[in-house]
């Protein structure tokens, strides 16, 4: 039972048989010729040699199939997670040079650590610092970015930056340059595939082909976009004309690699790892928990870290570079009938099956084709909807999302992701640190207390409640102090505060100080402070602190009754002060 | 009335007469008695000529009087922000240096303009991320630190160091060099600091004298400390002996300075000005309440924040360093009968006559006396009553106050105020991340919805009820899907389910995206997504959205009203498919 909880394999595959191998197969088969230009084309906008995405799409796998919670999700080289190991890995070394590979190599180790560090520890919930409106503007933003960055393939040219402003200017500076053939199989193959994704479908299931496996056809528009454009170059000798080519691929399985132990490399990266990680982590686990819910499973994110930690490791460690759980490739998987992660290890054995036999004829496949591949499938994570969604429902949110797609487009990625989730947690704490409150009073002929700004109510100058509608924590504890002073501030007749805790779900260290700071400040004015509803938990808290001993006031069970009570004892103390004064008490003054 | 918010001196400027003088005049003198050794000795604990300390006490009090709000609080050198100089400087220069004295100067400006940017852009709120519990850890380490460094004044041998561990061991390794009249001189000067402190005032009192003039008069002990010994040290030719002293002090009013204005410089000291500033402020926010609430004043913590700025600013042109409002000195002001802050202003006057015509008398004062008088002022500071409270209260407030105190004591200042600002982030956002949330079912015979552990209620196994008891933000909402799904994956007999908001405050577009991802996970599997009893306000913001238009179910206002409805309509439909088969109908089947 605990060890299945670390090893998922133990549950499937004890019911693993003939239907759900024959499914996998299928899957395994599907994804396999969808993922063989895409680990080429991925590694290469990495900044990498291509035979390094088809290392990562292999052992990285296989170990997610062993540790994974998701029976669907097919792990590998991802558009994003490419870009920003070509962004940290060009800030210590040249792309393409041994010292990249090897940078790549520590970044995939280091975010293996971390995720696995990550999922031991349970710190998953880190991840929700990462907001849906700082992925989706980050997700956006690298689209954007990596498409641009791949038009220098598309037009045969030379353009650097990892950010908008220096790409553009320096595809711009270099246009003159055009290799007309290379834009004509880049252009060519890039219509293509935009068609294959909108209009083939279509067209099969008009030429009788059920939808299903219509869809699934339509994935391997990219192989026929590889075979067609690899056989022109042959055919044609583009290469002679101008038309960069993959070359030389080594025809082996992955080797063996062990990443440097660099101190200071790996200082250098452990923030860009960080990132890398935390952004992989939350676009695997939506995807993953999509996937599941279709088919009433779960995922467990702890444990998709161990999983996705391990595949880090395992990329590390055979010559691979940083990967995760893909959108477009799970999502095929689990189309074509992927039923266990075994469908996962089968795509692993068909891409190692690829390294070892179909590299030859790779090596004259145009980079323009696998730059088409990449931009097609970037340019679906753009989404210019959910802005102005956002926009609509909450300017906060908004601004974070702006903030993260302008810093990410126009100073890189890791600027921007930190920018957003900076905002975003600004905002929070700010937002947690003035929380609402209210003033109540009695609804007349009720026992109901409410706003004294919305409804007619009765109140009494010397009784002033204050309800308070969050858990009193370190973040707002200040806020609480300054708002209760500055309502006893304005009420110069009070005698009596009385908080209404209805609402309160805790009091932390910091809350409960402010709160004896409260009692003593208002002690030192004359005002008595009441606490009124409080919460069992709350109230079993507050019983282990001195508050309750040294108020100044009483904890009632009930607002009603506090306000009653309390008007009543003031009544009968002023009767008695009458009565104590004989001139008073005939009623002479 | 605008101009009067940022120079609250135009406020009490216009009503300030004789009464007031008089009472300001008398609160500005006790304090320039104590605040002179004081300054001395904590110019030199942050390893600054002691001239520096009187300095910080002249410019910068007179900028906090215009622009501060509180009418009591004394700004000027304090142990725990003298010791984080200390240690800042300490990174860029040698103690003692024109560069450390220059690196100073520096620190006080970035805290400055720091405190006037937050002040400014109204970022007072960031101040909240300190706790409670880490602000009296970091307080309490501190103080503990400052005692140890200075006993090697008392002993007057050589110690080094920043945290424990080193100043201990350099202590232990030093202490045969002990100077036998130095330790004479510190040890009686720290017995009799101390008895002034618990004796004196009993002692007065039993003499005749009143409470308050008795406590005020006990101020003195410093002073007359500094008188005796210094007297001591001429008598007897102690510097002879080996007693060092203060030696010679300029005597001339502050200079006017100009900070380096040395970009890398800046960014070496950006992180330490920042605690710093953040620190100070803290201190001398929570003084200045604590005065104001004794006398229903108020202060404004954003104006607060640009006063000490304008002070910081002050102390960088003048020849100081980083100063905040103190709490010993602000507590005598206070008791002395200080009314404005003009009593600031009349204490800036006589440390400045003192630095004109009292300093060529200091010239003998031993340092062991000023350290005596550090230790006495600090082991104040030292607060081990709160530790066990807390422990008491909460354990994982206890958790973030020990992390501050052990990594402060074991491995500085700095990393000790983030390592309790980061466990109490971690801490905090670990706790937003997983709400209270409660499967709830009616209490039969009301319309009650409570939760089905804790009581007996009613519930039907093809609907469910979640109540949310937390607004819904980004940093809950991956834990409001995993929770959902995990409930819906538990009930396979489920048709309904319903999400009862009525603790619901606010829900953001992250959150909101995590609704809309339920309502579509859940229509996959079959199941209708409703909500009930959701507030105005939230309402009012959904509309705005998709979700309340794609709704798989129903947006409910009572959760009685939503549970009744259901279950009628289930039967509704279970008679209707009867009705449809004739021999269901007639009962055969």
């Amino acid at each position: 039972m605990r060890l299945s909880r670390f090893l998922p394999v133990l549950e499937w595959g004890r019911a693993y048989n003939g239907t759900t191998l024959t499914n996998d197969l299928v899957a395994a088969g599907i994804v396999t010729i969808m993922l063989i230009p895409q680990s080429l084309a991925y590694a290469m906008l990495a900044g990498l040699p291509p035979e390094i995405g088809l290392y990562a799409s292999i052992l990285p796998i296989i170990a997610y199939a062993l540790f994974g919670t998701s029976r669907a999700l097919a792990v590998g080289p991802v558009a994003v997670i490419s870009l920003m190991t070509l962004t940290a890995a060009s800030s210590v070394a040249v792309p393409g040079s041994a010292e990249f590979i090897a940078a790549a190599l520590v970044l995939a180790l280091l975010s293996g650590l971390i995720l696995l560090a990550m999922g031991i520890l349970r710190l998953g919930f880190l991840a929700n610092l990462l907001s849906h409106p700082v992925v989706s503007g980050f997700i956006t933003a690298s689209g954007l970015i990596i498409a641009t960055s791949q038009l220098k393939s598309i037009l045969g040219i030379k353009a650097s930056g990892e950010a908008l402003p220096e790409l553009v200017s320096t595809l711009a500076a270099n246009l003159p340059a055009t290799n007309m053939p290379t834009l004509i199989i880049g252009g060519a193959s890039t219509a293509f595939l935009f068609w294959v994704r909108k209009g083939l479908k279509p067209l099969l299931v008009s030429m009788g082909m059920k939808p299903r496996v219509a869809d699934l056809s339509a994935k391997a528009g990219p192989i026929a976009a590889v075979a067609v454009s690899t056989l022109s170059v042959l055919l044609l000798d583009l290469e002679a004309a101008g038309v960069k080519t993959v070359g030389q691929i080594p025809q082996s399985l992955p080797p063996l690699t062990l990443p440097l132990f660099d101190v200071a490399l790996w200082q250098q990266l452990a923030i860009p790892a960080l990132l890398l990680s935390i952004i992989g982590f939350v676009e695997s686990v939506s995807v993953a928990q999509t996937l599941a819910a279709k088919k009433r499973q779960r995922i467990n994110p702890d444990q998709e870290l161990i999983g996705l930690g391990a595949a880090n490791v395992a990329a590390a460690f055979t010559g691979g570079y940083p990967v995760t759980g893909g959108f477009a490739r799970s999502v095929v998987n689990f189309d074509a009938g992927a039923e266990t992660p075994a469908a996962g290890a089968f795509t692993a054995i068909g891409i190692a099956i690829a390294a070892l036999f179909l590299t030859p004829y790779l090596a004259s496949l145009p980079i323009a084709t696998l730059a088409a591949t990449i931009i097609v499938a970037v340019l679906s994570l753009v989404d210019l909807k959910t802005p102005r969604h956002i926009w609509r429902y909450s300017r906060a949110d908004f601004a974070a999302m702006a903030a993260t797609i302008l810093v990410t487009l126009l100073v890189g990625v890791e600027p921007g992701v930190i920018a957003g989730v900076g905002l975003s947690l600004g905002l929070f704490l700010w937002r947690a640190s003035r929380p609402h409150a209210a003033v109540v009073g009695r609804v007349p002929g009720t026992e109901h207390f409410r706003n004294i700004l919305r409804h007619s109510v009765f109140t009494d100058p010397r009784i002033l409640t204050i309800r308070i509608d969050e858990s009193l924590t370190y973040l707002n504890a200040r806020w609480l102090e300054e708002f209760v002073l500055e309502q006893v501030a304005e009420h110069p007749q009070l005698q009596h505060l009385v908080l209404m805790a209805s609402a309160v779900n805790a009091i932390d260290a910091s809350a409960l100080e402010s709160l004896e700071a409260i009692n003593h400040r208002l002690g030192d004015a004359g005002v008595a402070l009441h606490l009124s509803e409080v919460k069992g938990p709350v109230m079993d808290a507050l019983e282990r602190s001195h508050l309750i001993g040294d108020l100044t006031g009483q904890v009632w069970l009930s607002q009603n009754e506090a306000f009653a009570q309390l008007i009543e004892q003031m009544q009968r103390a002023e009767q008695a002060e009458i009565a104590r004064d004989p001139l008073l008490a005939r009623g002479l003054i």
